[in-house]
Order: structure tokens, then sequence, then C-alpha cells
């Protein structure tokens, strides 16, 4: 069967973090999600076009699909390119994997058009890069969600990339997304240096606690160990209206959340579709009465990452 | 059916911490194990005897399970005491949680001699004072798996006990029990009092691949998340022969380990029985050339914690 010269790949949002699990722990949802479609073509190099409104550079070396496209063209001995065209559906800056979406997208369809010659390992390492474009640092939460799907831990960055992918819980998530920014950098920047020991065991504790409460389906579990005592508190002066979202949502049924990512959205993770709307519902009342624009995003937690959806 | 006037029960042996799991994590052995005999007196109060040669105190307010029989007779409202017969079967100074399994089989025996009054977690809840008679702290990392058995995750003890009880992995343990003494207070001691944040995230990655890779009994992922990256670096100079001895044990074909508790025992994981057998030779092998006496023990992770053997 001939390769395809040309695919499309919708590539999903997701959650990093996930409460606890700062740095490490990442859930891929079903929508919103972008769509990346890639021709192959003889003329090595890259032209990218982006068919929203979000006035993202297309810059190779400036666009996060563009720096993950050329660290894989240098793993390739062709002297091949890509015109990539994007569609954002995700919004740029809203803390739910937008850069991510697009750098897993663009590296999956490129594999596509490459006859599946990376595993998804690999591919995870390349679109990488992209982040490094988005915020400096060649982080793997969103990264990884993105590509395998479902619910993945980041074991290891370095010195060799370890990500561990896990049956996902059949939880739904709720996204409320108020229209302001949070800067990565000065989410970053607010960061404790140190920990006190006893605070990161009990940090410890709950992202085991998280981790065998997705495992066994254990919603009770699950809602004690979504606590996150080191980073939220230093990120909830970044994030009007967190504290008064998340009691909403929880006394809407949500089994808890917190700052998806860096922010600003916030997620929550909840037994069932009825609860989700109610949790996103509550937590844009809050977003409402404060007069912030908000989006809601409500949907089960994803099995699968970037895909393919059509090809030629 | 008349409650037994007397019980014998096995309180076995435990590993806490479990690599990178501080204060958090641990597991239960089949062997060695404390026999605890208790008789139910209508005199209240607690008479103490050891059927062995460590001296250990017999006074119930300095003996550990002593301590956790006095908190749990407050909770009772019959004026009641207990004869209580101890055999260490579990050095006292090990580091498999000598203490905890005196504590722990003194109180599931109490409880059987009161028809069960008291759950798991409750048990667990009172044996943890005989922990604070023997190291001042009053843990639950060995007392949870000496009471439910398997391996068990401390979420959290303030402000309420939160343990999770998980199904464990079918695999074998190496022990080694070097004959030199580690002050858990001095072990304490070292300890850093803050973790830089980024060696905190590579930790609790860890602890989250761990809990994973014990619940899908992912062997290759158990033995790259067993590394812990605070709390071993900071007692290896506790225990001479424990670089050796992990790497001899690595040799022979262990998953991995460290440092049992606070030591001096040091534990390995392994795939099967043969494994376990050849980690704890080779790791006696590196004390035998040291020229410092020990002990080996091997078995399986043992499903069942401290149980009554007999009743009358």
């Amino acid at each position: 069967m001939p390769l395809p010269s040309s695919v499309t790949v919708h590539a999903p949002a997701t959650i990093a973090n996930v409460g606890c699990g700062f740095d490490v722990l990442g859930l891929a949802l079903t929508a919103p999600y972008d769509i990346v479609r890639l021709r192959r073509t003889d003329q090595p190099g890259l032209t990218i076009r982006h068919l929203d409104d979000y006035n993202l550079p297309t810059d190779p070396y400036r666009n996060v699909a563009g720096a993950a496209l050329l660290a894989l063209l240098r793993e390739v001995p062709e002297p091949i390119g890509f015109e990539v065209e994007i569609t954002k559906g995700i919004r740029p800056g809203s803390g739910i994997g937008s850069s991510a979406a697009s750098a897993a997208g663009a590296v999956v369809a490129a594999n596509a058009l490459l006859g599946s010659r990376f595993t998804n390992h690999q591919l995870v390492d390349l679109a990488m890069y992209g982040e490094a474009v988005a915020s400096g640092v060649r982080h793997a939460d969103n990264i990884a969600p993105a590509i395998f799907g479902g619910f993945t831990l980041v074991r290891a960055v370095l010195p060799t990339l370890d990500v561990v992918p896990l049956p996902p819980p059949p939880l739904w998530v709720a996204v409320v997304h108020p229209q302001f920014e949070v800067k990565t950098q000065e989410a970053r920047a607010v960061l404790p240096a140190a920990v006190p020991l006893p605070l990161a065991v009990r940090q410890w504790a709950n992202v085991g606690g998280l981790v065998a409460g997705f495992l066994t389906h254990d919603n009770a579990l699950i809602s004690r160990a979504l606590e996150d005592y080191i980073v939220e508190p230093a990120r909830a002066s970044l994030l009007p209206g967190l504290g008064d979202a998340r009691l909403r949502a929880l006394a809407a049924g949500a089994l808890g959340g917190g700052i998806s990512g860096s922010g600003p959205s916030i997620f929550m993770l909840n037994q069932d579709e009825a609860t989700a709307h109610a949790a996103a519902e509550a937590m844009g009342s809050v977003y409402q009465k404060m007069g912030i624009a908000f989006h809601l995003h409500v949907g089960p937690i994803a099995s699968e990452g970037a895909r393919v959806v059509s090809a030629e």
C-alpha cells in the first residue's frame, strides 16, 4: 500500500498536572482539538499556514508545530518537506495544552506520511521541541497525553524520556476557561524553589493516591487525592475566582480539580456527564458574576490522543 | 457464639518507604513475625511478658504493644484488662517494622477478644500509639501493612488517617539485616528540612510510577521507579555496604530496592523466588566480606497482615 501524500490529524486538548501531579500527570480530552493537515513535498523545508484568526507565528522556528517538525526532519534521511495547515480549535493561552496539541498533531501527521517509523515515545520527544518554543521548557506533561491519549505519567524527561500511558478512568471533565491571561513564565516564577519535606511527603502521598484511584476506579480516593499542597497555593493569586469556582463545582457534585496546567483554565473531574455539565455551569456562574467572559468544555477523558482522521 | 477469652496472633514484618515512597508506602512480609498472645481479664490494666531474650520494657506505658493496648482500652467502656505474652520473631532495631508488628499484633488480638468492634483503620490509628513509644512519632507506614497486609499507601495521617490498601503485586522480597544499629532518631536527623522542587517532582513521579507498576504488574516500571532521590542519599552514610549490596542484588536479577524503613535492613523486590534467594545471598556476601554479621529473609509479599492463628 503506497504511503499517503497528505493527512489530516485531530489533536486534543489536555489537562497537565491534574491537581497534585505537577509536571508529571496529564489527561487527554475529546474536545476541543486542533486540526493539523500535512502534505509531503519533495522540496526540503516547511511552509506553515494558519486557518484561524489567532495570528500565531508561521516562521517554522517560532511556530510550535514548526519546531517539532524541524526536529523530526533532522531524524529523516530523505530530502523532504511539509506543507502545514493548522486550524486551532484550542485557544492559545487557555492552559489546556494548545501548543502541545499543534506540536503533537504535526508529528503524528508527519509520522503517518512516513510510514509510522517513529514510536509514540519518539513522537513525544520530538513534539517537546514545540513546547520549548512556546514556554522555554521542553516539558512533556501536555505532549504525553496529547499523543498517547488517556491518562499519562511522565516518570522522567532526563536522562531518558519515560512516559507511562495508563488506562483512563471513566470520568468526565469539566473545564472553564476564563478570558484572562496567565503567562506560563509568570506562573513558573511564583513557584517555590524548595518545598518543606513534610509537605513534599503529603504531595507524593496524593500522587500515589491519585494514580491508585484512577487505576482502581475509586472515585472517593480520587476526590481526596486531587488536592495540591504546593503549586496551586503558590499560583492561586494569579487566578481570580479559583476558590469560588472550586467550591461551587464541588457543591454541584464534582470529585475535585484545580488549575489546568498553569491556567487560566480550571478543570474538575466528575463521575458522569450530567455532573460534569453541572460543575461546568457552576464554575461559569462565578465568572459571569465577576464580569469575566469564559468558555466551557465538557467531555469524557479521551482514550485516544492525536489521530489521523483522513489520508489521501 | 461466645467470644474467645484468649487469642494468639501472628504479626508480620513490614517494609516501610519502599524506595521512593518515604513515609507513605509499605509492604507486608510473610516472615519473620511476632507472636502476640492476649488473654482477657476482668481486672482493668495490662500485664506484659516477653517470651524472648531482647529485654524489652514490660511497663505498659513504655512497651509498644502496651501503649497501643492502653489507647484501645480507652475506647472500651467495659472494665477489662489483658494479659499479654509477646514472642519477638522480628529483631528490635532491624528496620523491618519490629515495633509495628508487636503493636499491630496486640490490637488485632484485642479486637478479636472484643468481637471485632474496631475497623482496620481504627486499629491502625490505635497501634500508632505504639510507634510513638518506639520512635517518638505516631507514624503509620509500618503499622498500615502490618494490619492490612499487602501493599499500603498512607495517604494522610492528619487530620484524618487515610490508609489505602492495595492488591499486592506477585513479587518476592529479599531482605538483608546487617547487625549494626541505625537509630531511628539519627536517621530522621540527617533528612533535609526542605527539598528542591525539581527533585520533589522527580520523587513524586517515581511514587506515581511505583504505584502504577504495582497495580499493573509492570516489573520494568517498578524497577525504574524504585529510585529514591531524597531520603536514601541523605541516609546512605549511615549504612555501610548499601551501595555494594544494591549493585550485587541488581546483578543477581533483583528489580530494585533500598533501605527498609530507616535501616539497617536493605530490601530488594524480585520477580520470583529463585531471584529473591539469589539477591539475598548476593547482599549477604557483601556483609560477609565486611566482617559484619547478618540475617537474611526471603518471602513473597504477604496478602494478609496480623491475623488470629488460634483462639479459645
